[in-house]
This record gives structure tokens, sequence and C-alpha cells, in this order.
């Protein structure tokens, strides 16, 4: 054994196989600071991010989501030049995109919310298109959990998995309609703080069990620098996130994150736990991408070497040989 | 591959290879005070936990501390029975052992302290037996600077390995004597605060670049539940906490890391980077046990089937199979 484990057969990220994945989620203009600069207007939101990354999995991507008619060709142009189908994508004449601005603190682990114009997303209907009701995947971005439950209610057949991303917001302020949804899909993405709140307990194993209690078959905590964690039944899995020299913009990497785990999950069409930790691996080696540069400017155009040197990075940051054969 | 893997031929931990290992530091009483309940003054002390957690995997550990004649000998008998030489326990005449009392709070992560008694530490010369001043392996647990390169300049013999733990109370007070010992020793232990304080670097990627120029060749940095890196230029290695449901009290689970880091070494006799990855697991295992009940109740008497479990648990923890062979 020792580090020849690390001689991937393959490993290579383009599988390519046929499983179609439907995407939801805001996509939005975002403007960002950060103690390394700040950004105008440029291209954001989760679905924008979960479809990106999973684009470098599987080519069988679609979107559903809104925008208003101010969102720039040139942005949908370069999702569809991503693979990424863009037929669920409603513009909305006379109306604005969502915008969301922030700065981050020196931490890079807090961060002030500046603006926040929902414009088309306050009343967002999630029409799924024909030809796109019978997904084999679904990866539900964060939403108004209503919004999520009824785009799960559209479908002519329930996907193989179903992976729901929220945030402490819609338990503050929805937490029944959040409730409901949670209890119809497989896998839930949440913050640490954020199982903290949703389970009232702050062992992250007892909220955990908690949670698991609420529908899903399996819970992914994210613990941003320190790492994920997998659960499912009494197993734990955890994922840790690359040391990288500076985190240059925290913005999008949870969506990123997801997006590499439902894309690699999407492509290679296993759903099993064991392959679920190697989603955890994809998805934080472009999670650890995106966070190196501004929004989506560094997960656009990803060099199939680096991923693949990026991804054997992770496995033997946490790799130790007892001497076994 | 698969999780035969976790079938280790031979992790049996009581190696018992006749390395010597020197510690020092505090020996002490503590009075702690968690969410679960409170104490009275217990025994405590820096190089008591190190010792006791060095002494499940080799027999060879002697202790070169102070203590005032309140120190019980039942204190002192329990060591020896663990095998521990205190032939360099000084017992002051008429003096007070050090004394510490603190309280946690919620969420265990942080404390306040009530008191420090210095006592008998106040002028602690720490003086080695003959027979001791040889050590294969040398602990320098948390104490004044000064002391530590002290002691490492009365032994006859560099040790094979020196490894150093402290914390930023003497960043504070005693930066140059810190520098100095700093610059004398193998392996430094400290927490992710203490690496950011000593290197003026947020990124620990940065940080450890930093504080490996100042002299050591390996850096631990304690992450407490989010687990410990080590540093070897630039390598760095991961290894996770374990999930505990509660962490009863947090009290010398980094005295009991480092003593079950050293350890391991010291029973292995094998300062190779490959080994000291194992060392982290063996010492995070340790630590474990240490915060489930208070004060150093679990570490006495750990079953060696429920110590080799919880080190298949923690490899389990971040194993993942990448379906090579």
């Amino acid at each position: 054994m020792g580090y020849s484990v690390f001689l991937i057969k393959e490993i290579s990220p383009f599988l390519h196989l046929i499983m179609s994945l439907l995407v939801t989620g805001t996509v939005a203009f975002d403007a960002i600071e950060t103690p390394f600069g700040k950004t105008d207007k440029i291209i954001g939101g989760a679905a924008t991010y979960v479809s990106l990354a999973a684009s470098y999995f599987t080519k069988d991507v679609a979107l559903v989501a809104v925008v208003g008619d101010d969102f720039p060709q040139e942005y949908i142009d370069l999702l569809n030049n991503k693979g990424i189908n863009t037929k669920g994508l409603q513009v909305k004449a006379g109306e604005k995109s969502f915008f969301w601005s922030g700065r981050y603190f020196n931490d890079m682990n807090s961060r002030e919310t500046l603006i926040t114009e929902l414009n088309v997303l306050a009343d967002f209907d999630p029409i799924v298109p024909e030809g796109l009701e019978s997904p084999d995947y679904l990866m539900l971005g964060n939403l108004a959990p209503i919004v999520q439950s009824t785009l799960i209610s559209r479908l002519k057949n329930r996907p193989k998995l179903i992976v729901m991303d929220t945030m402490n917001f819609w338990m503050d302020i929805a937490m029944d309609d959040l409730m409901k949804t949670i209890s119809m899909v497989d896998v839930l993405t949440i913050n640490d703080e954020e199982a903290r709140q949703l389970s009232g307990e702050y062992s992250l194993r007892k909220a955990a069990r908690k949670i698991l209690a609420m529908g899903p078959k399996y819970l992914i905590i994210k613990k941003g620098e320190h790492g994920a964690l997998l659960f499912f039944e009494e197993e734990v899995y955890f994922a840790p996130a690359m040391l990288l020299e500076d985190v240059f913009d925290p913005t999008g990497a949870g969506d990123t994150f997801a997006g590499g785990f439902i894309g690699w999950i999407a492509s290679t069409d296993d759903i099993s736990f064991e392959n679920m930790k190697r989603a955890l691996i994809y998805g934080s080696a472009l999670a650890s991408f995106c966070v190196e540069k501004f929004g989506t400017e560094n997960i656009l155009d990803i060099d199939a070497n680096k991923l693949r040197d990026r991804v054997s990075d992770f496995r033997r940051l946490s790799y130790v040989d007892f001497l076994t054969d």
C-alpha cells in the first residue's frame, strides 16, 4: 500500500454518464467585498455555482431558476457553454434579478450583508419545462423551502436522490415549510451553526441524530475551513478542508461543494455511503478552487490535471499508513 | 482493500520497548467547573496527563516536576502504579503545590481562570536526578520556557526527539525565552490561536511556514474539536477529532494528546513523518477518552480493547476507499 494508493487508475472526473441532473436555486448578481478587494455586480447565486461545479462531472445539467431582463446574455451564454441547459431559466421582462451584496471580515468566517434585493425572487414559481420533469438526480439549492417542495411536487418521477441545501434564514421565518421540505429529501446540507439551530443540540453527533430523524437519510454538516461531516445512520465520515495559503473570497464555496457532490454522484450513478464519501472529496476539491479567486472566476475553467492533483492532495491530507497490507 | 484495512495485524499499544522518556511540566491541583458539574481539588498538571498517557505505550517514563508537601502520597502512588518514575518529582517541605481553578462555558471551547496559585512553581529548578540524564525522548510540558531550556541544558546527551508544548501566556510575557527554547526543540505543539499569535499570520499554512523557520522540524497545531494538523517541510497531515456525544471536561486534553503522541514515538523508536502521523491518531484517541470524564479519571485505566477500538474509529472517520487495489 503506502502512497501508491494515490496512483489512482481512473479518477478522471469527466465520466459523462447520461444521468440527468436538475438544479434549482438562485441565479443572481453579487457584489462582494473582502480584505483583498471588491467587485462590481458579477454573476452569482446558488444554482449558478452548483451547476458550474456539477458540469465538471456530468454534461446533462439543467437549471430551474429566474432572472430579470437586466441579466446579461453573456452570463447565460457562459452557462450554456459549460453544457448547462437553461431552458428552465425564466427571464422576466421589466423585472430585475435578485441582487446580494456583502462584506467579509478579516477572518473570512463572518460576513455582513449590505444589500438584499429580492426582485424577481419574491414571487418565483419554479416551472419545470417539458422534457426536464423526470431528472435522475435533483439538487435543491438554497431557496424558500416552499419553492423547493413545489418543484419536487411537479416532477413526474421521484429522482434517485434529492439533495437539499438551506440556511438559518428559513429556520427563523419559515420553520413549518422547512420541516416539510426536509422530510421529502434524501440528503440535507447545512453548516454547523445551522445544524445546532435546527436540532437544538450543541453536540454535532446529537444534532445529526435528531436531524436524520426529521426525514433525510444523509446529513452533511459543512464546517468551512474545518472540513465537512457526512452522517448516515450511526456512521460518520469526516472530509478535511484544504489548507490554502489564503482564502480570497468564500462566496459560493458551499454551493460549489454541493455541486461537486451531486455532480460526482450523478456521473457515477452510485448513491452508496462509500460513494458519497468520495463525492465529499470532489466537492471539497472544487470548493477549494472557488475560494481562491472572486466569485465564479476560478471555477469557470479548471484544468483537468489541476483538479486531479487537488483531489490527490485532499486524499493525502488525511491519509496515514498503518503498516497493514 | 476496503474496510479490511482496519483489521490491523498489530496495533497493540503495549509494545514496551526500552526507550526512555523524560517528561517535565506541572504536577498540580486542579479544581474544575463545567456545565456538567464541579470538582474539589483533584490531581492535575501537564506532566501528570502527559506521563499517564505515555504510560500506555512505554513503561520507561520518568518525571521532573515539583510539588509542595500538601500533595497527597496517594497521588504519587497513583503515578508509580502506572510505572512512572517519580525520582525527579521534588517535594518541597512547608510549601504548597501549584493550584489552578477554572470554569468552562457552555460551548466547552472557552474557559475562564478563577484561581492561579503558582506556589512551588514560582522558583522551580528542574533538577534531573542521576540516571535520568540521558533520556532517549524528552517531552517538555507547558512551563516557563526558561525552565524548559534549563532542563535541556542539563541532559548529558541530546535526546532523539524533543517535543515542546507551550501557550499564549509565555508569548505575552517571555517571548525572548520562548523563541530561544523553540529553537532548541524538534516538535512544537500549540493551538491554532497560539500559532496565529506566534507567527502574526492568520492563514495556518503561512503561520506554520514561519514557525518552522524558528527552529522546530515539525509543528503540531491543535484545533480542539476540529482535530490537529502536523506540518513538516511543505507536507501537512490532518488528524480529525472524534465526534463525541458530549465533551464532559476538556481539562488536560492537549497534554493527554501530547503524552500519547510522544509515548507512541518512544515505544516504536521511529521519528519518521509517517510514524508521527500514526502518533497523532494515538494521541487523539487518548485525548478523546480524557474529555469524557472529569480530570484524569477516564485515562487512569483504559482497557486495551477499548483503546484499540477507539483507534479504529479514528481511522474509519476519515477513511475513504477510492476503488484502487
